[in-house]
């Protein structure tokens, strides 16, 4: 536990890592460039003691530091401390990086090392990161296991991904109803020590069918010759492996719950779902949906590779692309009312503007709402007349002001008026759509932090464009 | 436990309160349209009926999910269930419920009731939703205390948003160094049961500071004779009240903690975080934050009053009113320009809408590593130009395809040239500007994902029209 330190500890031996590999860069750079056989020596010799000096600072970090560490480098100099770590660590680490780094450190470590690294995994952690190790080196760890592990395996590998079996752990402590209290920690301490974040104790039958959960607290404070069944609570929320982990998330949420049984369809205990699980997939997919929602596809290594960035960001960059060049198709067809009148020109993008970003608002509030569950069928109706109507004071008052703006710019009162309707009509089609895009994408099956945003701010760029030059031909 | 239910329970005990809650106005508008006496007898004793139907559904819910109807209720209809809600269950279902709803629902509470329901709550609880407490019922309650609960009270309250202290409880269970393990589990058996979430007993010295913490799992295995020195941990990670629950919650997360002591500047223990507070921080702050990058001020209530959500989203609707009027002046500085060839107004919003992109994109990802803390001093430079020359390639890519549709559509060369050049400088300022505005607002200490994205569109908007209008001056 004394490995745990206070964030900035961790900051100072960032830093002093990223100073330490920096002034090693420069050497090597300097050792290119001359040929002074002497001072070669000299600088070898500096390296390999900053680099032991490297080493002497992440000696005593913990795993999860380590893998912080890690991915908060650069990347040449992620390699070089990479190779500095001992087999064990290295093993811990890549279990705790988050994927895409561990992506990155798997494919510069050599065969022989990530045999020798992944060897120090348990199954869990090796079904963990099993996506992430080239194929061959997987079929070899396969090959050598017991034919009970590699059964278990393949099955943890199997879960598909977000499930509840792809987050639980087969490390269970169980005990017997009729056990008394003293009977079962002699059980218990035959096993040696209990796992960090056992809260209570799974109660099986004869053929390991869940029948209840003995509280840790609960046996701490009894008599030793109390049996089990009167202390255990005798309907605990269990949750099956293909669950979708989000649900049991959000239980772990709503109940405060540290742990939570698994079972199979036959009601057999199989796992266990552990709150700091829960709570690395909660940051996960708040992250991933942030990520979506600015059109990234992926999570992306902070210091990814140029291509495999690049790469990230093609497919909403192309679907912006088409959707822009379809917008500004409507431009096209008032060509001649611009002609007539420049400033509209330069007008346009503003009711266009001010309708996306209106409708984002909207779309961010309903992807939050249906995040909790909070939008039902029932109530749709209500936050639409809610949304519809918000917009629609906005309008006035933003639009008014907006007309005002234009009034003010070219002295003309109609222009204004003009301005002002516009951006009225964009901002209640900003609602609609802000409501409507993501419950469809929602129905459709689809995240709709992925789109949503791309897709409405196509919809207030064609009506924006639409309604300005439109009223504009009409009116002016 | 066992009012601990899956999802779909939930999902149907929400919809039946609704269509109940539904029915009820239904006979409310019958009952106001006709004055025939007995009908309106009949149909009174009907709505009766339903809600002691309502009340059945709600009395076994566990108070959070209490809070998530509550929440997901519209507006009449959440007050007509509040208060149907007997004042324990009230107290407990505030406490559980969101900010913005429990201020609603705190707004539509007659004194007398609310007096009664805060009575219900203990100190930790009070502090906690005191903010949203009428003055006046505050004053009373904290006239009614003991002195030193008044205290207390005083302390929790004063402690700033987002601090340790705002998040802690301070109930706490505590042992001595010198007790065994059979003296201390007396003491804890003579104060009743253990706290659900406490993983370890803290151990104190005479003074109450804090020596260590002896872990259940530890006591729950070990012999009754054996000291409590012997098997606690003597360097916990230990918080004090004032640091950030930011900086905590990373902790818990990456050490996967379940409960960490707090203790003041002399070491004095004065009270614990506990996994589920932070849990819940850390969906909260994950909350505001996808809001905030939506131009969000604060969290929303989904069936808040049309007012309340205006105002909400007022203040980024201004700026981005105020910076589209700036960036479109720099159209203003070219409409002679566009007049000879209004084709470059049509063309003229990709050029800025591409750039928004990409600059957004790189927003997202900067402004998680900077959550993270992987964003460094010395990983700067590596970061801007990774994101530079990701956004040049994807430039020169995207902007030959833009060209070349440029040129299909108008068939001029040099308009599509002119295209190609102006994506590409805009990418590459706008790829600056990603990561460029969101640490400059991090480093004059705002928060990056308030303002980021609406600065970094206006950069984009702007560089955009510039950029290819000031092109198309020079070559068309």
């Amino acid at each position: 536990m004394s490995n745990r330190r206070p964030e900035t500890d961790l900051h100072q031996t960032l830093s002093d890592v990223i100073q330490l590999l920096d002034r090693n860069r420069v050497l090597q750079e300097l050792a290119h460039r001359q040929d002074t056989p002497n001072r070669d020596v000299v600088e070898r010799l500096q390296q390999r003691q900053n680099l032991v000096e490297v080493q002497r600072r992440i000696a005593t970090l913990h795993p999860a530091d380590l893998a912080f560490v890690l991915e908060s480098l650069p990347r040449d100099d992620r390699s070089t401390l990479w190779e500095q770590i001992e087999p064990a660590e290295a093993a811990e680490a890549l279990v705790e990086a988050e994927p895409t780094v561990r992506e990155a450190l798997i494919s510069v470590t050599g065969r022989r090392r990530l045999q020798r690294i992944i060897s120090h995994l348990d199954l869990d952690d090796l079904a963990w990161i099993a996506d992430d190790v080239p194929e061959d080196i997987l079929r070899e760890v396969r090959a050598s296991l017991a034919d009970t592990d590699r059964q278990l395996l393949e099955q943890s590998i199997a879960y598909p991904e977000h499930s509840v079996g792809e987050l639980m752990t087969r490390e269970i402590w169980t005990g017997r109803e009729s056990q008394t209290v003293s009977e079962l920690l002699a059980d218990l301490r035959v096993r040696g020590a209990l796992p960090e974040h056992a809260d209570g104790i799974f109660v099986v039958d004869g053929r390991n069918v869940l029948k209840g959960v003995a509280p840790t607290r609960a046996l701490l404070l009894a008599r030793p010759d109390a049996k089990i069944d009167t202390l255990m609570e005798t309907d605990p929320l269990a949750f099956k492996p293909e669950d979708q982990a989000e649900e049991a998330a959000k239980a772990f949420e709503r109940y405060d719950l540290l742990t939570a049984p698994v079972i199979n369809e036959r009601g057999k205990l199989i796992g266990q779902l552990t709150v700091d699980a829960v709570m690395d997939f909660i940051r996960e997919a708040a992250d991933a949906e942030a990520l979506a929602m600015a059109g990234l596809r992926g999570g992306e290594d902070l210091f990814a590779p140029i291509s495999a960035s690049a790469r990230n960001r093609t497919p909403w960059l192309f679907v912006n692309l088409l959707t822009a060049f379809v917008a500004t198709r409507f431009i096209g067809l008032f060509e001649s009312t611009i002609q007539d009148m420049v400033a509209l020109a330069t007008l346009m993008p503003i009711v266009a503007s001010v309708g996306g970003n209106t409708g984002n608002q909207t779309v961010a509030l309903v992807i939050r709402g249906l995040a909790f569950d909070q939008v039902t069928r029932d109530s749709i109706p209500h936050l639409i007349r809610k949304e519809l109507l918000v917009s629609l004071s906005n309008g006035v008052i933003w639009g008014s002001l907006v007309g005002l703006g234009a009034l003010a710019l070219y002295g003309q009162w109609v222009l204004g008026l003009v301005m002002t309707g516009a951006v009225v009509i964009n901002l209640v089609v900003a609602a609609a759509a802000g409501v409507a895009v993501p419950l469809a994408l929602e129905r459709l099956g689809r995240d709709p932090a992925q789109g949503s945003s791309v897709l409405v701010t196509f919809i207030t760029d064609s009506t924006g464009f639409l309604a300005f030059l439109g009223l504009a031909r009409l009116f002016l």
